[in-house]
């Protein structure tokens, strides 16, 4: 059996950390195909890794066991959890790391991680995902049945971060969002998705008009280089939300925009 | 079977982009390894990962499967291929990034990429490396005939970079050359090459005087620490290009040097 | 046979020389599983490897292959050696980088790496990492006898880094070591162990003070939230090392801490 397992730390890659979680993983699973998500992101942005997951897992075939180790309250007592949903599997913190995933997925399952006999021994305070984590997942990519892993939590039980979707201003017509992320490219993925301008609109892109940082940006374009190189421009990204990009530049640095900053689209 | 998909990007780490392309392609070819060559390729650098790409593939097995996205045209009418050559294959938009395959490689085949039936649905037109290359670089991984991606082209149909190789000025009786790419330890690689090096001296290498940015080097080492530490040095590098390096130290720091910065070898 | 081989370096991961040596490992052998411990080793700083190599390898399983490249004097008559050392094989430069493991493990057989009909041909001056080093890990991977890969040696003819433990101090009753490492959440690693702590104080830990630039800590916590967000702790880390570090925090900011500065620990 070749299960697939994915890692979304904030560990980065400097130190030995992400490699000996892999060791952990393939002492007791020497089959398991290990896939990096990321390693970076930002220390304890919890959010930023609810984000990162939600938009990964279903790329992968089912069974898949993901792998969260964005733990600020490692040591604490803090849960860890397993959750199975939408046939996939994810073992994280609750730290509401989950909480897109639970908002979407149909779930199928959610345990408590207790199978101490699996556990690294001994435990340290500090590192839960090599000691608990790595190896209950190795486990299960070997054969251990989910649900033994600890007893049921029911959803209500865990903790959730709280989701803005972006909000439909009657009084002045306009879809209302914020910027969720920032990528790599300096692109700004925003929580306004392709259906919210569709329902504003009707479909007419072409007359919708964008509002972020004080620039308004006319419709939206299907190709970065429908923009000049350097140009400011709306697109529906790739996870079907709308993205405020540059052209071969970084919207980011354009704007210096951040994360939570407003984004509204209108009717022009 | 086994078959080795290696990727290069200019998508950073940080993002779940790489980790999904991984997805797709473990979801069609579970036995695939894949292997990174490099992600942090300066944004749309075609020319940077043209030559990274020349660089590396000769060091994996044939058949191997070479997918490239560093993709500025993303989403417009660019094409998308499949090239065939020294029995391994590469995946990459039409946009200049095998240049250096189809100059130096065997070109056994080159198609355009059309197979749709294997492309995720809805093709996104921001993210043609998850939607279109990853998952026929699986299918071809698991069996499919490169041929069959779609239509044949012709070498002269493609894209292709202006490659200046380095020049013997008979006049000066010097060989011109200039930085090609500079690596993560501040090494500076020229596209003046061993054998050019062998064309002016007749193998008279401790004769040689390189220059570079008002400086001048006398002879070409064979070992980095045949320099003091911080000493700047003149040698053959592991690709079998003459390098300007610093022992322990970096000479782009110590040079201020760029890529196309002008380099000279001559009889001293 | 599925063997892991791991892989240390100075590399970075811009550049394709991680990515070819690991086609030159699997074109060897096909079914190994390489997993990365850094690629991010300061350049040239064989201690911070040592330090890592000796953390990470025992959470991988008996027989692992582990590869280090930091190699300042590449191409010089340094010795390329194989360790094998509590049921682990370690392919490396006599430089020094295997101290840790020489200190502290059971070490089974030392050899020079002489087998060239395994190198690649011809050896670069400049990578041996990718010539000999890979080649010959991924032939022992695919069953080639560890012993056979050159002539012993004893373990008194190889290069050792100093190892400085932390020393009790009779007269004034403190513990006093020093950060040996910083890590990507800026936590300070010193080398003062639980061991060293406990012999302090017959267990006493909460009446510990911990001193480091001119800084006094109470106590040693057992998780990182038990001080406030922003706040200066001591722990045992995962490793089994008495830790500085800030919750929520960079502990290498705040103190503005470097390698190699004392630390030290007494009874209040």
């Amino acid at each position: 059996m070749n299960r697939i397992i994915t890692l979304t730390t904030d560990f980065g890659l400097s130190d030995e950390y992400v490699g000996v979680i892999k060791g952990v993983i393939l002492a007791r699973a020497p089959a398991a195909a290990i896939v990096d998500l990321s390693h970076f992101i930002p220390r304890h942005d919890i959010r930023r890794a609810a984000l990162l997951i939600k938009s990964a897992y279903r790329y992968f075939p089912p069974a898949t066991i993901h792998l969260i180790v964005v733990d600020p309250g490692v040591g604490s007592s803090r849960k860890l959890i397993m959750l199975q949903a939408n046939d996939h599997f994810f073992l994280a913190p609750d730290n509401g790391v989950l909480s897109f995933i639970l908002d979407q997925a149909e779930v199928q399952a959610i345990h408590e991680v207790q199978c101490e006999k699996y556990f690294l021994s001994p435990v340290s305070t500090t590192f839960h995902g090599r000691d608990i984590l790595a190896p209950v997942a190795a486990e299960m990519a070997a054969g251990l049945a989910p649900e033994t892993v600890g007893a049921a939590i029911a959803p209500e039980e865990l903790q959730k971060l709280e989701i803005t979707a972006a909000r439909f201003d009657q009084a002045q017509h306009i879809m209302a969002g914020e910027i969720t992320a920032i990528d790599h490219f300096g692109n700004l993925q925003t929580n306004i998705t392709e259906h919210d301008l569709i329902y504003l609109l009707d479909s007419q892109k072409s007359s919708l008009t964008i509002r972020v940082k004080d620039r308004k940006i006319k419709g939206v374009r299907s190709a970065y280089n429908q923009e000049e190189p350097g140009g400011l421009l709306a697109i529906i990204n790739s996870k079907g939300y709308l993205e405020i990009a540059v052209n071969q530049g970084s919207a980011a640095k354009l704007l210096a925009a951040a994360v939570m900053d407003r984004v509204t689209a209108a009717m022009s």
